[in-house]
């Protein structure tokens, strides 16, 4: 039995910070929606019973069925040896990727204050009054986190010379705000030295090159997380 | 070495979960800012290097450093003994406590919908929006996805006759949104039967009836996740 992803099949989302570290650890997967469609992802996610995942993206191995990306990434990282080796570390590294999730969840914040439920368009003014707040305290509080949180090891990676799944997600993270926020970004280049460094080492890990150049890797597109709205980006 | 929990002394927020299961579970710990104050935590959180927590709560266990409500709650649960045994079945209630995460996150959002560093009075009209579509919306969403998760094992605990770190964070919210809306939940009362026999059924975990009798426990106030403004309850 293959591993199964399933995730909404056209936006990046959660999804991609799964598909990045598979493609990262060369873990085979099936990206069952993409073969499928989304139909089918609603279909199969309705048909599971007991302690179900609460959204996508979930994951069906064997007898598990998980949902949360956290926790599918340290499952993941544990079944394939890609942790620390330490039990101390690993419940960091952990953490780690809940502060992240945390975060993508605000960012998704930004241009839903009111309601996930409702179009942008429906509370446009209070997306500007939350970005403007995002920008001046939450965002620099957590990639200065973050970047404290490479630094710990001297960089490039959380482990140092080696990388884990947290690697993968803050890369994603970083892609993310650069295409949510070029101008913000642009303005506080040189703000997180450790985060900057691993946005260039990361596409260098084996395996991950290949995904990031194919057409596998789907774009960035004003349906998922990160999201370019021009007057959320104002200066 | 005591186990340590670090968080703000004089709300129930994040860490009373922990407390709660601490409580349940018949867990020595040290309330550390209890003991001695706000301060302290802002002192002892500053110090802490490397990969440190992004806010409380956190524990201190020996080399043992971790924040993350949930996280929290899994490794003590480990640690004691005190989950399902089966691998398959911890994951899932792992799962389910990061679900619960994510919903105390959205409750927040309620009253705070356009910046954490505002006050409420700042953005009472946005709340006020916000709070009609979470109550239509997020809250029964969130709600039905638990009371499914309490039936999967016929209740009253998510174990059935086993209880677990999620149901004495299920309690937790349920008394929460009892506090924070209640003319809604009255309304809605029937809507959810596990969850409402879960409200019975956790104070009756040995230990827990103490604690939920002794001055330690914190009631919910208006500087905590859970608060009481009528204009967000209005039907």
């Amino acid at each position: 039995m293959s591993l199964e992803l399933w995730y909404w099949p056209e936006i990046p989302g959660r999804g991609e910070f799964i598909r990045l570290f598979c493609a990262a650890g060369e873990i085979d997967y099936v990206d069952m929606a993409r073969v499928e469609n989304a139909d089918a992802l609603v279909e199969h996610m309705h048909a599971l019973e007991g302690m179900r995942p609460f959204a996508p993206p979930y994951i069906v191995d064997g007898d598990v069925v998980i949902g949360q990306t956290p926790l599918i990434l340290q499952y993941l990282s544990d079944r394939e040896g890609l942790g620390s080796g330490e039990m101390e570390v690993d419940l960091k590294l952990f953490q780690l990727q809940m502060d992240i999730a945390d975060f993508v969840q605000e960012v998704h914040s930004v241009h839903h204050p009111i309601a996930s439920e409702l179009h942008y368009a429906d509370q446009m003014a209070e997306a500007f009054d939350r970005a403007q707040n995002f920008r001046a305290n939450r965002l620099p509080k957590y990639l200065i986190h973050f970047d404290n949180a490479l630094a710990a090891n001297g960089g490039p990676f959380s482990l140092g010379q080696q990388w884990s799944h947290v690697d993968t997600s803050l890369f994603q993270v970083m892609e993310g705000l650069d295409y949510m926020f070029p101008n913000y970004m642009a303005a506080m280049q040189g703000s997180w030295p450790y985060l900057e460094g691993l946005q260039g080492a990361v596409p260098e890990i084996d395996g991950l090159a290949d995904y990031l150049a194919s057409e596998e890797r789907i774009e960035f597109n004003e349906n998922g997380i990160f999201r370019h709205y021009e007057e959320l980006d104002e200066q």
